[in-house]
């Protein structure tokens, strides 16, 4: 079998994570990566690897003949035009969350994908996490009947640095992004409507840039099913991620992951280890096998299961989250399009 | 010692429990108990157990000079007329709650209590549970650190009855009540904000009468902190009541109660017991403790830990969610005068 | 009804609880109490609960002909000829574990009882406890299929005075008889073979007793099925009392129970409660529970569930246990007649 | 850095999976495979990995002057031999376990290696077991005192096949010598005397080759802890696979690993998963890293932690608990050298 030509775009954290994962698969090449940062420190790392090439230039790997696709996993304002250039250069894409922070390009990617007839696979890692899986399959198959309530906890185990901070997008489009995939996902429907309240606990630098680190997100599914989301900064145990879905017929919940199943007692408690620290150590696994449904993808040409509507739908959560904390009240997805088009609210 | 002498008011479920705890008390007589449909099944059951007076006059009960103290367990919409009437004779309070449906008729029972110095418990039983109380201790004790988060589970097994329904006050006002009164006694700190949004997902008869059965009710307490709370009429697992409190240094979180800690592990599964059934079986024990720290209060002198002022501040949070539902938004407890005076919203 | 008249010999700590849970019982009447050391704390205590008599002479209390039933609880070696005499007496009885220290003057005891035609019940607390009685009815119920394997986990907070230990006839016969019994319980097969491995791991003044501190007990059933019995007398995290039965369709296994649910999760770990302190924690409400048996097997005219034999098949297990690990060696209970005429070896 | 060069004795399903992992590690180059019964299927295998050398003849691929070091993955008794000849060609060995079933020859074997200086590691895979590597390290690090007991569960989800029972040496040298191991790893301490009690409860099979599917095998340590192992070929409910260690400050104890944390709630019951299947779900990162602790020992020059000796002890364990169950008595390793010069005993 002919193998499938990768380049990456953004040898950060993530970009390196799938770098490895990439590597270790028997039916692709990685070919090349491009950083704007690249230097001798990235030199040495795809050395190491073998890769290639490496260039500060995207476009010249975007424009390589021999690549059949890219990942994105450059800062968030560059995905957009990355999209649009690779799709127009025929490429598959598979790109980190969020695409961007507007819904208007959003769209507009996504429709330079369409037109171009490219396959989009979105970086919602979290729904190739065994546990989650397991909620999803258990839901689908009817075990709890319909259900009515989703619960999502999702909290970091230590906040950005305030660099990041600056940029992310706030704590809704960052953060609960995440959150507002896996609540359509554990659910099998759409949200509607969105109240999110917040506030700041963790450490005054979220105030800041008009952001906040602590929250507690209501959603309305279009299945009539109510969720909840809380989202927190700072976990001081640990990176904490669980669900539950509850039904007509019962739950089921997830608990966190951890480094061993080992219990100790003593004279002052029982103690058990914490949860695996932070999403490297929770999802190594999920990440490679988001990039093997990657490649099944492209390799079986069926479309990939997370796409670009996913992205999109995500984002418009975010969003009405977003304005929803500012305006202390429920907003409806529907209004969307009419509240982006007035000034932001106080 | 001499013994307290007590009557009740309302033997009914709750009434009839209140009476075992009672007459299993050493220091304690039940002297009386009346019931509007007091007859030969009450009888029997009077008679059964030693009670020398069974009326059907709750007037009678409450001007019998023997009588140090009076537990109120008849219909919510008896309970301030019983309480001022109580007050007035110098009896000492229990009171089921919650007091009444009306924040003025509640502030007026307060009023009496309070000219008449008797002393008054409100019947949230929860706060005498083993699991709770731990929570409350651990927050208290400062093992989590700043409370951020406040998260409260509550379903029940199965919804009432149509005629039950129908009386109830609503789901916020009856079901979410003990809920409201657990957020400030686990965080601490008062609730100043509520936004409710609730749905008809168990029984279409509660769209009948305007209630919901299904609920997520988003809190904001004056410490800054956050709360949510889950209801459903309908865990078809059991009695589902769990909190978990999350803050700066950590969380504290309980589980539900079981039958026994058995574990059956077979080809189909790994299989371990539902829940405590219902409030009767999980809270057994509480409802004897709740007897005993007001008996014990009325021997010390001290007041009672849960007094009138926590039912009426968990009857603002009611209304202040039930409003919430109907205008959509988050209200504030310091608008609930104002709202009040208006004509209900839509 | 007329109430069940009841006598207690023996007021010490497992006399007292179950003095209160006869005064607690609707049915009786706790007529008398003997002890030996009877003196004015023990009239304080009688007194307090309206115990009528209480005298030094366990005979007086036997001879009483108001008295339908005695509970001895008295030390070990009065048990025997106070059974007989009871008997004698057509008392009906409750006697604690063991019956004797000796094979031979526990079946003089049992005759004595089949002689008179009275009832004997046997204070094998645990059979009662929510869990084992769970673990008894799965096993019995066929959730496990055919037990292969039962395992025992039987571990004391912290070892008993030396003055106890003295003469508590060893850890055999003093704190293992219990697991005997629920070996026998919840398999429900008899032990025909034992093999007791030992030492003195917490406390070398159990070598000066010819006793060990720490034990493994292998058992073999009659159904074929193995078991294992481990057994200490420190356990630093509290009273550890646990059984597995494992079968051809899988196995059922119990978890201690503990004071609350609460998880308490920081930086330095998650902790939770440890279990419930000692027997008189953990087993409450089975001492109510097999004081409610006896009266009920009195009022019913039913043979106790736990009678003269299990009290007899426990301590043969016991001395087996005893005569293996001096012989280091399997025991056959088939052995013992012969055994005992023997010398004691080595 | 140069890379490893690894041959492998034996491509059956162990064998195979130590080549995946080799074939993945970065430092080793994976040169050849020799397999008695290689033939147009493990032809095919080995293409697809790139495996440039596929033999029947063992002596070939020892002899390769290009290898560094042999994986002996053949039946077990090649391994003597294999390991005598691998030693002689001055090739490092890691060899399954175990060694052989005889003392004498694996004590041959050792010397062997002994005088070539080379490097030999056993393949007690559950040493690199996340959970059973915890325990060991809460032990070392002092966490529970001193041992006390060590208590081992090994179950196996289905019994192997006639054709594995005929060969397999016996429940004590096939299965239980992984538990032997461990039983000398969790505790740190040598194993002095063996008990071993059985039954033949699973599948009569057994009986046809004197073998046992059902055992409680009770251990003495040289500290004076006292050990007990549970083993049972067939477990309904999957692989089972616990270890406790209780010691003067407290136990330290492991579950299960399980495919997903998911927790089932309905009217029949709180469901989880259960364990993971077998072996090969159970121990696939273990696998991994006992070839990677080799790679490392070949790399440093240090030994392994695993080594001969291990293999050694783990067999006398083994042949004392098959005298014990033969000899119905407790057995001293010391009487080995004794016993094994007599007629087999009955």
């Amino acid at each position: 079998m002919t193998k499938i030509k990768i380049g990456i775009i953004g040898a950060g954290r993530i970009g390196k994570i799938h770098a490895d994962n990439l590597l270790r698969h028997p039916n692709v090449e990685l070919v090349a990566v491009s950083d704007l940062f690249a230097g001798p420190e990235l030199e040495a790392w795809a050395a190491a690897r073998g890769i290639g090439i490496l260039t500060k230039d995207s476009s010249e790997l975007i424009r390589n003949p021999l690549i059949d696709a890219v990942f994105i996993c450059s800062s968030t304002d560059t995905h957009v035009p990355l999209i649009r250039q690779a799709a127009e250069a025929g490429k598959h894409i598979f790109c980190e969350k969020p695409i961007s922070m507007s819904i208007d390009e959003t769209e507009k990617a996504l429709e330079a994908v369409k037109q171009a007839g490219v396959k989009l696979q979105i970086g919602f890692n979290r729904r190739f996490d065994h546990n989650f899986k397991r909620v999803r399959e258990h839901v689908a198959g009817g075990a709890i009947g319909e259900p009515h309530i989703v619960k999502i906890t999702s909290r970091d185990p230590s906040p950005p640095p305030r660099d990041y901070i600056k940029v992310s997008g706030g704590l809704f489009m960052d953060m609960a992004i995440h959150d507002f995939d896996m609540a359509r996902f554990v659910s099998g429907s759409e949200v509607t409507e969105v109240y999110a309240q917040g506030g700041v606990l963790v450490d005054p630098v979220f105030a800041e840039y008009d952001d906040v680190d602590t929250a507690i997100i209501t959603l309305k599914f279009a299945s009539g099913a109510l969720g909840v989301i809380d989202n927190s900064r700072k976990a001081a145990y640990g990176y904490d991620q669980r669900v539950e879905v509850f039904g007509s017929k019962g739950s089921v919940s997830i608990a966190n992951d951890h480094p061993s199943t080992a219990v100790v007692s003593t004279e002052s408690g029982i103690v058990s280890d914490k949860p695996l620290h932070f999403f490297l150590e929770r999802y190594m696994q999920a990440y490679a096998d988001e990039v093997q449904h990657f490649v099944d993808s492209l390799v079986s040409g069926a479309p990939p299961a997370i796409d670009g509507e996913d992205g999109l739908q995500a984002e418009r959560i975010a969003l009405a989250a977003k304005l929803s904390y500012k305006l202390n009240r429920a907003v409806k997805l529907s209004e969307l399009n009419e509240l982006r088009r007035e000034p932001a609210a106080k």
